[in-house]
């Protein structure tokens, strides 16, 4: 394997590709969110949900970062699994042209060894001197101008040398943020998650400002101030970075080495770094920013009735107040209740206390360490080729309703224990079955017998949906033989 | 529309049928529910649930009833919609030969007028002189040794020509329970749902009872009793057995003529007859009896953990306590809550404080104003050839699955806007499509274009279970043409 330090190398002005840049968001899309389950997933996490209308919080953020003065190139670092899911968010939002390179981390270790692999990286593809600007992918921001002011004044302070982070001023004594101490740009002190009368003085004294996770830095001072107060991380990342093939003049996506990035120490750059650099500057903003950081937060975002209630989708309550309901697909009502959290999904309900939403982590994690479907995936998957949602299962049957993007097959695959009914309903399909070929339209079928050769392709300009009735002995998804397969999987 | 006074007639000695019975149990099903909603629907009343283990309320009810010695025949009265589900009850556990006659009410009017139309009836087909055992269909009886002894010496005592009710030893203070003085057998006065203070006084004197809505009376002890206190009453349900085709010797089931039973003034046997009587005893009882007459009633049914929760199905629990969760399909998840009622279904979720579930009847009524769906029928819909589940709609289509009984049919019909795939998941599918017929096995399917004539039925022994994609234009359930129909629906 090949093993190269290369920000020394671009140090020498060997920079292999790429121009220089003054400014690159790096869009930080690791995150679990296990603290909005149900509707947050371990494969669907915080930055794919759709808070606010349309967008997702992952679009959002894309969107504030490209309308920025002198962007014109995104980096995003996300999980390995996430790649497609991120490629089509980005695709229904992204300009033309716009270059938006992927860092694929095999596992998350927290914001320090992401950003350490982003300044890595921007070095090696535009040179030494890059202003990196740290965007988490699950906030919400509401003013845009006025986050882009900021940004305009954290690039200034950047770019004489400083470590810049964005301090929000604080409206509620809120125990889960980081706090810090400010006298102007300059920040006196971090105080992670105070308790609550400590963070009752903080904001009392006016002197206090939250940390908003936002950071804005060049990446020369950033890996030096790394180098200094978190040695044996930056070398753990510099090891993977060296292992990863085609790191520094690579294709995009970068798939970072799975084995020496299990070994970079877990860590958060307010922890590893910020506390304790003394080179950090602050922006004091008000730009609308919520982390949407637990049930509570994102409750907050929707306007009460009269009896405090904050309801979405179909909701009745009878002597109930200050209940926060998101119930879209069902009939949920509330009798005579208090303070409630209600969020139902298809397959996972939760009903939490409203001061007890933290806890909401411990079930989620209690779900994980069973391998719980919940705790994974919602009942609608995404695969590189569209989404499929299992409809019904039962003994000896599966119904799948299956959405084939235009122009994208499946896999040629083969089953041994279960055959296939397709019926179109909307969209047309190519449907390669056993020997041969045939285009089938909405409301016509075809039948996949146990042991043929098929391949599901959608030939056409619009979405094709799929009714698919699986029967057999064995339904499970690893009965499956792939011949040919456009994203390697065969 | 012929008109004759019945039980005049019978009087005279010129009954048409039937035999002389001493006891006849009658079944009283008609009730609503709405207390136990969302489990219960208007269309799946309280006596269909399967509270406890496989066997419906009203399917315990009949088999306690058809265990009580020298009974040769069981009648039911219930509402008309209510016929094939009824019978279907029956059939899983009517012993072979046992005469189960059905009088199909077109309203509910309550007992007393259910009670009037069934005195007349055993009157007409057995003769005055029959002793009725009135049982509604949606109480739980732990004892049956014990309500059989009770039955027997309540027989004894309307032999004689009292009016016998069942008197349980209450065990709270309940409010919801109508209460009767007692001394020995004698009623000394009823006492309809005590405020809690004098209910607590009640139980403490040791003098009263619960009645439990269960009565055994002579048919003519009590129309004498019914033309004394309730003249207007008698004489209104008089009219409908007279404009009733065949309601003195026609086939099973008797349906009541719907215009004149609509005229029948509402009422409960007590308020409109046991309150006033003087001809009225009571035998005190304990036979484990439950009216099951709201959540917390049913709660009590199922053990308490060690945090006092009782949960039935998915759910966890984090800090969390006395709670009653039903969730069969589910994941339900409570963090940090008290004292709630969790009812989940497939298409409405119920969330009460355990002090207000008497209000779900105004949730209920609420959406019984709307047509709402999940106030009229789950989301399985039984039909007399079997039922049907919708599984999933959406624009153009829309996904069933049908469960044909061994040796039913469906109607031979057709529809105008929309075709049908079949695919058969079990069993074996007879399909007559345009002309022709043919027999599909597991795992095979067909296609029924919008226009065509078709049928399906099942010739086999087993279930056929069989998934159904609709597609077209318009995906109403009233887009069917009926040719033929064994009952009588064309």
């Amino acid at each position: 394997m090949r093993r190269n330090p290369l920000p020394a190398r671009t140090m020498k002005g060997k920079q292999t590709s790429g121009e220089s840049l003054q400014l690159l968001p790096v869009i930080l899309s690791g995150g679990a969110g296990t603290r909005l389950w149900p509707l947050s997933r371990a494969e669907h996490p915080k930055p794919f949900l759709r808070l606010e209308g349309a967008r997702s919080l992952l679009q959002a953020t894309f969107r504030r970062a490209a309308a920025l003065p002198g962007v014109t190139s995104i980096l995003t670092v996300t999980h390995r699994e996430l790649l497609f899911k991120t490629r089509d968010e980005y695709g229904a939002v992204k300009p033309d042209g716009l270059p938006t390179p992927l860092l694929l981390e095999p596992c998350s270790r927290n914001t320090a060894p992401s950003l350490a692999v982003s300044a890595l990286w921007a070095e090696c593809r535009h040179g030494p001197g890059t202003v990196l600007l740290a965007l988490p992918a699950d906030h919400l921001i509401g003013d845009e101008a006025a986050f882009a002011r900021a940004v305009a004044s954290a690039v200034r302070l950047a770019e004489t040398g400083l470590l810049v982070t964005f301090g929000i001023r604080p409206d509620a004594p809120e125990t889960r943020y980081g706090y810090l101490e400010a006298e102007g740009q300059r920040v006196l002190r971090f105080v992670e998650k105070p308790p609550e009368a400590l963070a009752r003085e903080f904001v009392r004294s006016g002197r206090f400002l939250w940390n908003a996770g936002i950071f804005c830095m060049r990446t020369g001072v950033f890996l030096e101030e790394l180098a200094t107060h978190a040695p044996e991380l930056l070398a753990a990342v510099r090891e993977t970075v060296a292992h990863t093939p085609g790191f520094g003049d690579g294709p995009d996506p970068v798939r970072l080495d799975a084995e020496s990035f299990a070994l970079v120490p877990d860590g958060s750059i307010d922890h590893v770094l910020m506390e304790h650099s003394r080179q950090v500057a602050v922006v004091p903003a008000d730009f609308g920013w919520s982390d949407v950081g637990s049930w509570s937060a994102l409750a907050s975002l929707t306007r009460p009735d009269s009896s405090g209630n904050r309801t979405l989708g179909q909701v009745r309550t009878v002597a109930s107040g200050d209940c926060y309901v998101q119930s879209p697909k069902r009939l949920a009502t509330l009798v005579g209740v208090r303070d409630l959290i209600v969020v139902d999904t298809e397959d996972a309900l939760l009903i939490a206390h409203r001061d007890r939403v933290d806890e909401v982590k411990a079930v989620v994690a209690g779900l994980q360490a069973q391998g719980h479907e919940s705790a994974l995936r919602h009942r609608e998957v995404h695969r590189p080729w569209g989404s499929y949602t299992v409809l019904e299962e039962g003994s000896r049957f599966k119904i799948k309703r299956l959405v084939v993007r235009p122009r994208h097959a499946l896999s040629l695959q083969m089953h041994h224990h279960r055959s296939e009914h397709w019926v179109v309903v909307s969209g047309t399909a190519e449907v390669e079955n056993g020997g041969g070929k045939s285009l089938l339209q909405t409301d016509e079928s075809t039948y996949i017998p146990a042991g043929t050769r098929h391949r599901l392709a959608n030939p056409g300009l619009v979405d094709l949906v799929l009714i698919e009735v699986q029967s057999g002995e064995y339904l499970g998804e690893d009965d499956i033989v792939r011949f040919d397969d456009a994203w390697g999987r065969s």
